[in-house]
């Protein structure tokens, strides 16, 4: 088994070699080539995640007996669907949608979901409800690597996307902070429940896994 | 399909002739008749189901893809694992069980649970994740009958079980509020969501086999 610092590097050079900001989608992105219909294509298709993630959550909470873990994990639900006086991660991508040129109603319907993304974000779910609970939580830590890809976004979209107005980057804004506070709860669990050498490869193989989604959601916006 | 009022006649119906105020045991209870080690051994008993209860409405909630029956439902997770300033009804019941003289760590290792009461709240547990999300919530419904009998559970307390001090009521009497609430909304959404006539009589066939999981658990308790 190895000791938190060497299993932390272990995570964390994961990310370094398979995170989606090496994926030439997120690249073009950021380099400002991408047509108005290739934002709202990858805006659509990344609702479908947003939308599943309260879903993913609830399932760790569902599969995991340790009330302290489940106390800490449910604000995830609330940060992402909302409640009183705080409107939510969703809706927050909702309105990215609707500064972009897109209807809510067409995100709500998947009607401009490609199959390869449906498939991918499924599967992350389904890993969610199959998987040991700590392996499921430590498949959330490409939150280490969000913050990141999240300023390089919002530079790019203020810098190259000019059509977008400004008061659609909610989503983007809060996950810089919220990103922060996830992954190191996150990985205090990971730590902490990935106890054993087999859990320990467990958690690092969940987390290639995870980034393999996030890849493979920007494989199936390719034309 | 039934109208609304005709529904909830139904599904009321269901408790009148199947909710474990009926039980023997539960009838022995309120006329003071149990000894302290049947009392213990409810106690710790019921824990079980206390303490599934949180995993149960995960399932719930990790099937629902409805936003805003999610943020309705949620509330439970908080109130029975606690949060910041709220300890929650499972920390509730685990002072119950120390005003009845039982350790917490019996009851969080399981050691006083009978195998009739395991199979009872597994297959609860089982049901929320398999069944569609309206179906298990209308299982909830036992809420609408539990105002009743823990009013009579606290009264015979008080009278007949004078050697539990009272500091261990808390439960008792935080849900005769709360079931109310929750038993509320709980209806309104069984109301809203099973809306064709299959759905009606699945929810009412659900709200039976949560009447009969409360009484398999009073069975495992019988010498």
């Amino acid at each position: 088994m190895m000791p938190p610092e060497e299993f932390t590097a272990a995570l964390r050079a994961v990310g370094d070699g398979r995170y989606h900001h090496l994926h030439p989608f997120n690249l073009r992105m950021n380099r400002g080539e991408l047509s108005p219909e290739a934002i709202r294509l990858w805006v659509a298709n990344r609702f479908y995640y947003q939308k599943n993630i309260p879903i993913k959550d609830a399932a760790i909470l569902s599969r995991c007996p340790e009330r302290s873990v489940r106390r800490i994990w449910i604000h995830r639900l609330l940060d992402h669907d909302g409640h009183t006086g705080e409107e939510g991660g969703i809706e927050a991508w909702v309105r990215l949608g609707k500064a972009c040129g897109l209807d809510p109603g067409r995100l709500w319907r998947d009607d401009d979901l490609r199959p390869g993304a449906r498939f991918a974000v499924d599967a992350y779910v389904t890993f969610a409800r199959t998987q040991p609970w700590p392996v499921a939580i430590a498949s959330s830590l490409t939150e280490m690597f969000a913050p990141d890809i999240m300023t390089e976004r919002l530079a790019a979209f203020a810098k190259y996307y000019t059509w977008v107005p400004d008061w659609g980057f909610d989503y983007f804004q809060r996950r810089i902070t919220q990103a922060r506070v996830d992954s190191g709860e996150a990985l205090q669990i990971t730590l902490d429940w990935c106890n054993t050498a087999e859990l320990q490869q467990q958690a690092i193989a969940a987390l290639r896994f995870k980034c393999d989604v996030l890849w493979s959601l920007l494989d199936a916006l390719v034309p």
